[in-house]
């Protein structure tokens, strides 16, 4: 996987500073979660292929997640799009988008597909025979979910000269790799686990922004590779983080700990605060292996 | 006036173009014409004071002139701006803002106000004892208006000495510049244009984009200082202006010539054109004073 941030600051804008979004690039996919305000020309910044993206995923209808869908939508119309698109958010972002685009006496000459979310418990939402995604219901001032990423089981690794040697003909390679046994050359029954070893093992991203602290995600995203858990603010204005429903540095670590992650990246940074280095000193005391993000920056596992 | 160009490109989005948005200071107003996607960044580099705006004009529901408009108002709200918000744009504009504002489960802590424009002929929108707008009914794909901005007019100049020597009584030097005649500390009549002369003669600006080549707009912006009118191709993709209701250089310069304007800026360029320097080549050979805008540029008039 391959994690790019386009934008990580909450939503008040300063000149060097973008609101939320994201492009996971997970087996031969690239989906765009959340999308504020000049996502498209970060997405041009960070050379996405515009084509390439056919699912977004909206976490909350707060304007600094997806008031850059819209204009996103109609510049994939401009460029002829003619994949389907599917937007993945809470209720009432369908008709919102529509109306926007009624009034441009407007609409896409690609498939635009909506799929509104209303669950209060943790969803399957996508699916495909290498992906998996899940919402993370989150506890934020408005309907909002993170978006769990797993990738599926990898296939068992062929051991080649073994698999010569036991004489097994090569039309039975595809099986091998999907983990079955198969009768070689000879009629002779061979056992899976003695030409192949296991894959890599799968890996998974987990997306928590906007929310309060809340341990009722950590079952969610146990044992994740990779955690991005928004810390708008630092412990001192832990009463602001509270009452606003963000978190502290302090406690996305305690969350990334208690659910066993190998990864934490911080980010949605309230842009009162010019030097992000002191969310890592605050969580480090907490969680070791922590990051954080920044417009640009690529983490891949 | 000082416009200042915040964008004026057209709207598939590149790295370094911006949509349509410009800031008009006339007589202590700063007016907001257009609000495309990124404007409150704009408006942050260009360093304006966000609250000293209190007026926005949207000339139609294409998103790369209004998806910006949003954004600022939220952001206006975080800022807990207290002054009063006046939008003026198409009969739609209120229901789809409210419907996001609803959406996020938020409103406005000041008063936002919407003035929506439904005419087909020149109204005047907005006056005070200084300034007058009135829309310029243009001819787009959509619901479109231009603004013309215009000063009204200056106040008489006091010429001092002259008023000191006809024995005038300092209380009435506010009279004379409205000018009116007064009577002298002697009882005598001192006629106005004796002690004072004409005040600088009043300017006025016109904003139209987008739009076809349409003259039925001329007598509006008759005799204007500065007109600024779309040209979002040349002359060798006429074909696509007249497809998509857009003008030419060549186009905007002969209504420039036809309205005996002072100034013509060209924008709202395709962002096909990597260097708009053919604009004016093409626009000089119909009206001299020709000049293009750019995202950071300011004209002063």
């Amino acid at each position: 996987m391959k994690l790019t941030i386009l934008g990580c600051h909450s939503a008040t804008p300063r000149i060097n500073t973008h609101p939320t979004s994201q492009v996971l690039e997970i087996r031969n996919h690239i989906f765009l979660i959340d999308c504020g305000e000049g996502t498209q020309v970060q997405l041009r910044k960070n050379k996405v292929k515009f084509n390439r993206i056919k699912h977004i995923f909206i976490s909350h209808l707060h304007g600094d997640h997806w008031f850059g869908l819209v204009g996103l939508i109609s510049t994939f119309r401009l460029l002829t799009r003619e994949t389907d698109l599917h937007i993945h958010g809470p209720k009432g972002i369908k008709e919102v988008i529509t109306m926007q685009m009624k009034l441009a006496d407007s609409w896409t000459n690609y498939k635009l597909i909506f799929h509104e979310l209303t669950s209060n418990t943790s969803q399957l939402i996508f699916e495909d025979d290498k992906v998996e995604v899940y919402t993370i219901p989150l506890d934020h001032r408005v309907y909002t979910n993170g978006f769990l990423f797993k990738e599926k089981e990898n296939e068992r690794k062929l051991l080649l000269g073994a698999a010569e040697d036991a004489n097994i003909d090569k039309a039975y390679y595809r099986k091998l790799k999907q983990g079955f046994d198969v009768v070689n050359k000879d009629g002779k029954l061979i056992k899976n686990d003695t030409v192949t070893k296991a894959g890599n093992p799968p890996k998974s991203y987990a997306f928590c922004s906007d929310t309060a602290y809340s341990e009722s995600i950590v079952p969610i995203i146990k044992d994740v590779d990779v955690l991005y858990h928004e810390s708008t603010f630092l412990e001192k204005l832990s009463h602001l983080a509270t009452k606003t429903k963000h978190s502290t540095a302090k406690q996305a670590a305690t969350i990334a700990k208690m659910a066993n992650v190998k990864q934490l990246i911080l980010g949605h940074f309230s842009t009162r605060y010019d030097d992000v280095s002191e969310f890592i000193d605050e969580a480090s005391e907490v969680f070791e292996n922590v990051d954080t993000a920044k417009a640009g920056k690529t983490f891949e596992f």
